[in-house]
């Protein structure tokens, strides 16, 4: 059985939007993975199918009812459905490469969407939903950050991106970011290619490709490169103690 | 003058896509902003229009030639336009609100997408460009992550969230997470909304979402929780500094 993915939103249209097109459209057309939505609105209250209300203790905006939506995600899950449930919100913790890789590994997602200032917390602490977020930043709605999410996993799933590509070189495999490419024309507006990358050496290559990597986290994420660096640093504790005695 | 995005792509038919309803789209309507898209592949080489090559050093994938992105570059940018240029990739520093409240105040941006393994290196140092992230995950290519930016820099143009809100109490503003959301019903399967938001007390509503926020920063996000306490324990030596003497 496929991978399956099930969106809850107010905007089933955005849906699959640029999922539907290169190698996720591909993917969805070949059976690789589903995609359903289920319109929050068709569990909206009374004549104007409300799903939101005013905010308790006062303040701008609206707020999306957890009845509604506890009604939406009873009809989209069904018993015994084993799929995370994942609602989008700045306050979540920060989806990571590797939890890409473990949505992956599973059966699919069923990814809940607010819009206005979000879901009330009751029907999120009642069903335990994981809180994800895709970065420090705040969004119309978590369809943007669904169609990421979803862009991230799919992505991995077998098959899709083919043989030609392992995931084990790029950014975040092993904590660093990927190393700088280069391709033709070897000498471009008078900047040349890195010559190493010329020598056809495919050992210094690789130390080459790994000190750059290294440095480039160094000077641009400094907050991976600690990470990185005291991971190194306790590795490499045990030989450091064998070579004292 | 409305705000200007420009988008260079491999895949224009994804744009506006979720940006073309609910909130951006309204705004792209109105005229708030506009949205262009250049198709990488019009300057292309060849019979082909290949946009890209083999790795300078081996490997798999393909990287984007520096000659076909500077092409459409020069296209996309006349000379003055004084707009941020961004390269979207996972090697680049993460993406914030205060990014988005800066795209925000400036002309517009204009986001170049890559896809395959990236775009060579040379180009990017060549003119300058910005390279940012939206997190870190790897995606199948630059164009959801356009999508992420410019839905966080639209919802802040003038006009475009309305007088409603005001963008100060939400996540990151302050450093904190937004404090969490209850609407009604006041009882919703045996949980109750908190007391204190029914209170009508507007000075300890505040004072009860603030700790709130406190409270799911520092469980949530001890590395926002960590650089907030240090900013509020430094600005607070003075007035500790004074005291003591």
């Amino acid at each position: 059985m496929s991978w399956r993915a099930a969106v809850l939103t107010l905007f089933p249209e955005m849906f699959p939007g640029p999922l539907g097109l290169s190698l996720a459209g591909r993917a969805l057309e070949r059976g690789d993975w589903s995609l359903q939505t289920h319109n929050l609105r068709d569990h909206g209250l009374g004549r104007h199918r409300a799903v939101d209300d005013t905010p308790f203790g006062g303040g701008a905006g609206l707020v999306m009812r957890p009845d509604v939506v506890d009604a939406a995600l009873s009809q989209a899950l069904p018993p015994g459905d084993r799929r995370a449930v994942i609602y989008l919100t700045p306050r979540g913790r920060r989806l990571t490469q590797a939890d890409a890789g473990r949505y992956a590994e599973g059966e699919g997602v069923v990814l809940l969407c607010g819009r206005y200032e979000g879901i009330d917390e009751r029907v999120l602490d009642a069903r335990g939903i994981e809180q994800v977020s895709i970065g420090d930043y705040v969004l119309s709605g978590g369809e943007p950050a669904a169609l990421v999410l979803l862009d991230s996993v799919v992505r991995l799933l077998p098959g899709v991106m083919g043989s030609e590509r392992s995931g084990l070189e790029e950014s975040f495999a092993d904590g660093l970011l990927e190393y700088p490419h280069y391709t033709k024309p070897a000498d471009w507006q008078g900047r040349a290619a890195p010559e190493m990358l010329l020598s056809g050496n495919h050992a210094a290559i690789a130390a080459w490709r790994r000190a750059a990597a290294e440095a480039d986290t160094r000077a641009r994420r400094p907050d991976l490169w600690e990470q990185y660096a005291s991971r190194t640093r306790f590795s490499a504790l045990p030989i450091t103690a064998a070579h004292r005695n």
